[in-house]
C-alpha cells in the first residue's frame, strides 16, 4: 500500500512512455512500428463532401460568443442564443439553402454540412437556427409557393422574422395526420380560420414560441365545403412588434428542459384566428377564393406524404450532428485517457494510463469505429439530400429513398451518441461530470434528438414496414400481395414513410482491398454476409408471421402485427446497421494511402464485428455462425483493440477539432502537466534522500 | 388520412377501456380475470425491513420545502439544499445511525432507509445529507474515538458543523492508497501537518468544500519518524465562522455539475497546515507524543481496508437510492402509457393506449421486473449493513461479505437507473424532456451515483478478483495457490476488497412453489442454473487464462490479467445479476397471497428470462442452452410480457408514491383529462351532424 511515496524511482518521463505502464501494447501509432493514418487525410475524409463549409463553421465558432456557458440560467442563455442568430446572419450563415434569388446560396448539402458543426459551440445554437431556417424557413420555401417567398423569405433569413414550427401537439406528436387543429375556410371574407378544438390539440414544444417567434407556419386540418383535406400548413402571425400576443393567439412557456435552455420552446392555441387566403402555404394544395379546392397531387395520402417529406431536412441534420457531437466526446475521453494514471499494473513500476486497461480498450475504440461508420454514411445522406433537393436528382424514387435512408440513420446515431457521451463521461470518472468539461452538457442537449424530428422507434417502424413491402414485393402470391397491402395500410395516411433502400444483395463498390482484414473466416465478405442475411431473415421471419393477417378480421391483423412490433424494429435497426457497414466499406475502399487504409480497414472491422458480437446469439440460433466461430468473435474483437489502440489519439485526431472547439480542461494538457507534475515530485523527493520509507518494507527487514 | 376527423364516432369511454384500442390483451388485472396483486402487501414487500422510517421519510417530504425547483440557478439551489439539511435536523432525521449518547438512535439500517428515500424529494438533498452524516460524521464516528465523538459528533448531527470528506484527489479517485496529500508528525510540537505537495494532491469533488463546510475529514498519508504508514484520516478545520479559508487552506469551486446542483462541490489544498495530534481519528491508529506509531491492525493492508470498509455505508445507500429513483421513473412512464394515445391499431376505431404497443411492453415490463429485483436484493444488503455496523453480526466475514455485496449491487442498481430513467423519459416522448415531468432531472442527478463511491467498473472488479480467489481456494495444487496470490495481490495495497459472497451453488431457500411458472424448460430451477453456472464457467475460464500469470514474469502476469479485465468485470456483473434473482426468488417464496404470488412469480420470470436473453449467445456457446430453447427465450419474454400488461399499473402503484413524491404533471391524470376531452369534442361534433367529411370518403362516392 505505502508504495506510493517509495515507488517511483525512475525520473518523470515525457508523455506517452511505452515503459512500465504499457502492459498491452504500444501507446502510439510512432512507437508501434505499424501502419498509421495520415491524419489530416483522414480529417479530409471525414468532412466529407461539402468540407470547405465545416470549415468554414468551425472557424467562425472559434469566436467565443458562440459558446455555451455552463450553468447559465435559462433567460439569460435564451437571449444569448437569439443573438448568436443574428451573428450567424451577420457571418452569412443562415441562408445557405434558399434560393440566389433570396440572397442564399441554393446549396442544400452546404446549408446542413455548416449547421451540424454548431453542435461545437451550443447545441441550443444548432437547434434554434434549425427552428428559424429548416424549419420554420423551410415550410415557406418548401410548402409556399413565390408569393410566400418574396413576401417572407428575406426576413425569415436575416431575422427580421423569428418563427415558429407549429405541427406538434400535446396530443399528436408522431401522428402528424391525426393533429386537431382545424383551418376552416371562410368565402364570405376569404380568410381561414385558425382555431384550437380542445387542450390537447394546443401545439407544443415549439421553439421560438415561448418568447421569440413573431409568426408560426402552422399545421391545421384544411376544410373548405364542409370538407375536410387533411393537413396543410398555413403562415400565423403571433405577436405584435412589442412581442405580445395577437387577438386570439395565446400560449405558455415550456418552461425548463433536460437541456437545449437556450431555446424558448413553448406552447400555443388558437381562437378563432383569422389569416387571409394568401397565407396557406399552397404549393402542393390551393383553395379558390370561392372555397373550392385543388392540387396537383389528387390522392390525399400522396400529398400529406409529400409535404412532409418535404422537411426531411430535420431527421438528416440530426443525424450529422449527433455524430459530431460524439466524436467531441470521444476526443475528450481518449485525450484524457492517454495522460491519466491510476493504479500499478502489478508490474510495480508506473501507474498506468487509462487506455491501456483492457476494459478502457473495449470501451473506447468500438464507439471511434461507429462514429467513423456514421461519419461515411452521414455523408452519403447528405449526398443524396442534396441530390433530391437541388434538382440533380429529384425523382420519387430518389425522394423516397432519401426519407427512409433519414429514417434509418437518425435513429442510429442519435441513440449512439447518447451512450457514447455516457460512456466517455463515466471513462472520465468525477471530472467527467463537472459541466466544464462538456460531455454532461452535451448529454442533456442530445438528449432530446432520440424522440423529436420523428421518435426513433416510430422512424424504425417506417423502415421496418417499407422494409416488409419490398419483400412482398418479391412475390405474386395474393396472400403476399394482401400482406403488402396491409403493412403499407398501417402506415397510409398515419405518417409518411420512406421507400427505396438499397435493394437487398446490393454489393459494396468493391472488395479488392479486403484480403488484408481475413482473419477467422470474419473478413468483409463474411461481415457484410451476416449483416445482409440478418435484415433479409428477420423480415421474412416476420413477412411469415403476418401471414395469416391478410385473412384474418381487422382486430386480429392489428393484433398480430403488434406482436412482431418490437422485431420489425429490431429488424430495421439491423438494415440500418448494415447501411453504416456499407458506407464505411465503400469509404476504405476508396483510401488510397496504404497505412490508412490499413489501419481504418481494422475500424471497420471492429465496427462490423461489434455489431455482429451485439447480435450474437441471434446469428447462432439462425444458423449462420457455428458456436466455433461465433466464440472467437469477442476474441477477434480483443486482438483488434489490441491493434487500433496505438492508433486511438490519432483517430480522434483525425476529427479535427481545434481548442476552441473542445474547451474540457481535462483534454487540454493540463492532466498531462498534473502527471509529469506529480512524478517529477516523488523522483525529487526519492533522490533527495529524504522519502519517508514505507512500513511494510520496514516489517521486511 | 383524414379520418381523424370523422373517426370518433364512438362515445368517450372511461379510462382503461378494453375496447378498440386493446389489440393485445386486457388493460388492468380487474379486466383480466386473472390473478391480481394485493398493491398494499406488495407496497409492505418493496418496503422491507424498516418500512416504518420509510413512511416517516415519505411523510415528511410531502412539504414542498423539501423539493428540486427545477432550473433553479446553481447558488440559489445550494441555500436552498443547506436549509434543507437543517429542516431535516429539525425533524430527528439526520443523525439516526448516530449513538443515543450523542442524540442518535443507534439504527443504522433505519437510518440508511430513510435517506435514501429523500432522492424523491431532490437527490441534492440526499447526497449533501450523505456528506454530511454519512461521510463527514460517519468518518469521525467509525474512525475516530469517543474523544472525538464528543468533541463533534453533536454540532454534526445538528447541523452546526457542516463538513467535507476529504479523500479523493484531482490525481486519485478509486486508488485511495496512492493518494499524494501527507500529514508528518512534528513530536516538537506534537501536531501533524497537513500538506499537499503537488496539484494532483488537491483534494476534489467534495461536497461542502467550496461555500459550507467549517471542518473536513482528510485523508493523507501518515508520515512519523521517516515512515509512511499508510493512509488515515484527520480532522482539519478550513473555515472561520465568517466562511473564509482559514491560514494555509485553499481551495477552489468545482463549479457547475452535470447534476447535484444543490451541493456545493469543490477543491481544498493544504499548505503545511498545523493540526493537534488529538485531531488523528485514532480508532484504527494512534500516534504517541513521542512520535511513535502503534496500530491493533499489525498489517498494513487489512488496517486500509478495515478503515475504509467502515465508511461502506456510500454505496449501500446509493443502491437503495437508485432503486427508488427508478421506480419513480417507471411509475411516471407507465401511468402516462396507460392514459396517453398514439396512432389507431389498424382495426379502425380508436387510438391506442401506449401501454398496448408490444415494443412498449417490451421496454417498460423488464424495467419493472429489475427494479423489483432491486427493492428485494436491497433490503437483503441493508439488514447485512445494519447487522455488521449495528454489532449483532460483525464478524470479519460478515464485513468482508457486506462490502463484496455491496460492490456488486451498487453497480447494477445505479446503471439501471440510468437506463430506466432514460428509457422512461423516452417513452414519454417530447413532454419527457420537459423538466416538470422529473426524469431529466432525476437522471442528471444520478448520473454520477455510477462512479462516485467507487466507480462501478473498479468496484466489479474487485467482486471479480474475490470470486477468482474463492475459486482458487478450491484447488490446494501450487499453480492455482499462486493464481490465487496474484489475484489478492493485484488488489492488495491498492483497494480495499471485499469478502465473502454466499457460496457457489447455494440453494436458495425454498423452490416449493415455483412448480407454476413450468414452462418451456426455463422454470426457476434453469434460470437458477443457468445464472449460477455463467458465473461459475466465466471464472473457471478466466482462471484457467490466468494460471501461466503464476510462472511470469511480473510484467507479463499484469499483461494476462489486463487481457481478461473486460471478461472479468462481465463475470462479476453476472454474479451481482444471480444475487438479485436469487433475493427476488426468496421474497417470492415468502409470499402467502396466491395472486400476488402469482403475479410475482410473473415477473421473476421475466427478470430471470430477460437476464438470459442478454447473455444468450453466451449460454448457447457454452452448451447451456441449445439454438432451439434459446429461440424460445424471447417468444416466453413476449409471453409474460402479455400476460403481465394488464397488472402494469397495480406493479408501479405498489411503489406507494403519494402525488406528493410524483409531482410530474404527465402522471397526474392531466393526460386523462386531455384525453377524455378529445374524445368528447369529436363525438359532439359527429353527433351534431355538422362534422367535414373527409376528402377521402368523397372520393369513394
Amino acid at each position: 500500500m505505502t508504495d506510493t511515496v517509495v515507488r517511483p524511482n525512475k525520473p518523470a518521463t515525457s508523455k506517452r512512455t511505452p515503459a512500465g505502464g504499457a502492459p498491452t501494447t504500444a501507446h502510439s501509432a510512432a512507437e508501434a512500428h505499424e501502419p498509421r493514418i495520415d491524419v489530416a487525410a483522414v480529417t479530409d475524409l471525414l468532412f466529407g463532401t461539402w468540407a470547405e463549409t465545416r470549415r468554414e463553421a468551425r472557424e467562425m465558432i472559434k469566436d467565443s460568443a458562440f459558446w455555451r456557458i455552463e450553468g447559465q440560467p435559462m433567460p439569460e442563455h435564451r437571449e444569448r442564443v437569439l443573438g448568436q442568430l443574428k451573428l450567424l446572419v451577420d457571418h452569412g450563415a443562415s441562408g445557405r439553402a434558399y434560393p440566389v434569388e433570396y440572397g442564399g446560396k441554393g446549396s442544400n448539402g452546404s446549408n446542413l454540412a455548416g449547421f451540424e458543426e454548431l453542435v461545437l459551440a451550443d447545441p441550443s445554437l444548432q437547434i434554434k437556427g434549425g427552428v428559424q431556417w429548416g424549419l420554420f424557413g423551410s415550410a415557406i420555401h418548401q410548402l409556399g409557393t413565390k408569393q410566400h417567398h418574396d413576401a417572407w423569405l428575406r426576413d425569415v433569413m436575416n431575422m427580421e422574422l423569428p418563427g415558429a414550427f407549429a405541427m406538434t401537439e400535446t396530443g399528436h406528436g408522431s401522428d402528424v395526420a391525426a393533429i386537431g387543429t382545424t383551418a376552416t375556410y371562410d368565402p364570405a371574407t376569404e380568410e381561414f380560420v385558425i382555431h384550437t378544438p380542445f387542450r390537447g390539440a394546443w401545439k407544443d414544444y415549439l421553439g421560438n414560441a415561448a418568447l421569440h417567434g413573431k409568426a408560426a407556419t402552422v399545421f391545421a386540418q384544411l376544410i373548405t365545403g364542409g370538407v375536410n383535406y387533411g393537413v396543410h400548413c398555413f403562415f400565423v402571425p403571433l405577436r405584435d412588434d412589442e412581442g405580445a400576443f395577437l387577438p386570439g393567439v395565446g400560449g405558455e412557456d415550456d418552461g425548463v428542459k433536460g437541456g437545449l435552455n437556450g431555446i424558448d420552446n413553448g406552447r400555443l392555441h388558437f381562437d378563432q384566428v383569422r389569416i387571409p387566403r394568401f397565407n396557406l402555404l399552397n404549393r402542393y394544395g390551393e383553395v379558390a377564393a370561392d372555397g373550392s379546392y385543388s392540387s396537383e397531387i389528387p390522392s390525399p395520402g400522396r400529398r400529406f406524404f409529400t409535404m412532409l417529406g418535404a422537411l426531411v431536412q430535420g431527421r438528416v441534420s440530426l443525424d450529422g450532428a449527433a455524430t459530431v457531437g460524439a466524436a467531441l466526446a470521444e476526443y475528450i475521453a481518449v485525450t484524457y485517457a492517454n495522460q491519466r494514471r491510476q493504479f500499478d499494473s502489478g508490474a510495480g513500476t508506473e501507474e498506468v494510463v487509462l487506455l491501456d486497461y483492457g476494459k478502457h480498450q473495449r470501451r473506447l475504440l468500438p464507439r471511434i469505429a461507429q462514429t467513423y461508420a456514421q461519419y461515411f454514411s452521414h455523408d452519403e445522406l447528405l449526398r443524396k439530400f442534396d441530390g433530391v433537393f437541388g434538382g440533380t436528382a429529384d425523382t420519387p424514387e430518389e425522394r423516397e429513398d432519401l426519407e427512409t435512408l433519414a429514417a434509418a440513420l437518425k435513429p442510429l446515431s442519435t441513440w449512439n451518441a447518447l451512450d457514447t457521451i455516457q460512456d466517455c463521461r463515466e471513462a472520465c470518472g468525477g471530472s467527467g461530470f463537472l459541466a466544464e468539461n462538456r460531455m454532461v452538457g452535451l448529454h442533456q442537449d442530445l438528449d432530446v434528438y432520440v424522440t423529436f424530428e420523428g421518435d426513433n422507434n416510430i422512424l424504425l417502424q417506417l423502415v421496418g414496414k417499407r422494409l416488409l413491402s419490398d419483400y412482398a414485393k418479391q412475390f405474386k402470391g395474393a396472400d403476399a400481395a394482401a400482406l403488402a397491402k396491409y403493412a403499407v395500410g398501417q402506415t397510409a395516411g398515419k405518417v409518411f414513410h420512406g421507400a427505396g433502400l438499397r435493394r437487398f444483395g446490393q454489393a459494396v463498390a468493391d472488395f479488392g482491398s479486403t484480403a488484408r482484414s481475413v482473419e477467422l473466416g470474419l473478413r468483409a465478405e463474411q461481415q457484410h454476409e451476416l449483416l445482409t442475411d440478418r435484415v433479409e431473415q428477420m423480415i421474412s421471419d416476420i413477412a411469415t408471421r403476418l401471414r395469416p393477417a391478410a385473412k384474418a378480421s381487422q382486430a386480429e391483423a392489428a393484433a398480430m402485427f403488434n406482436a412482431v412490433q418490437a422485431e420489425l424494429i429490431e429488424a430495421a435497426r439491423a438494415h440500418g446497421e448494415l447501411l453504416q457497414w456499407e458506407a464505411f466499406t465503400d469509404a476504405v475502399n476508396k483510401i488510397e494511402d496504404e497505412g490508412t487504409r490499413q489501419v481504418l480497414t481494422w475500424l471497420r472491422d471492429l465496427f462490423g464485428l461489434s455489431i455482429i458480437e451485439k447480435h450474437l446469439a441471434w446469428h447462432i440460433i439462425n444458423g449462420r455462425l457455428s458456436t466455433q466461430r461465433a466464440a472467437s468473435v469477442g476474441r477477434y474483437i480483443d486482438r483488434l483493440a489490441l491493434r487500433l489502440r496505438p492508433h486511438a489519439q490519432d483517430l480522434v485526431d483525425a476529427f479535427g477539432f481545434e481548442p476552441e472547439h473542445v474547451r474540457a480542461p481535462i483534454a487540454s494538457g493540463a492532466e498531462q502537466a498534473r502527471q509529469d507534475e506529480a512524478r517529477a515530485y516523488y523522483a525529487d523527493l526519492a533522490a533527495s534522500g529524504s522519502a519517508p520509507v514505507s512500513e511494510k518494507s520496514l516489517k521486511k527487514k
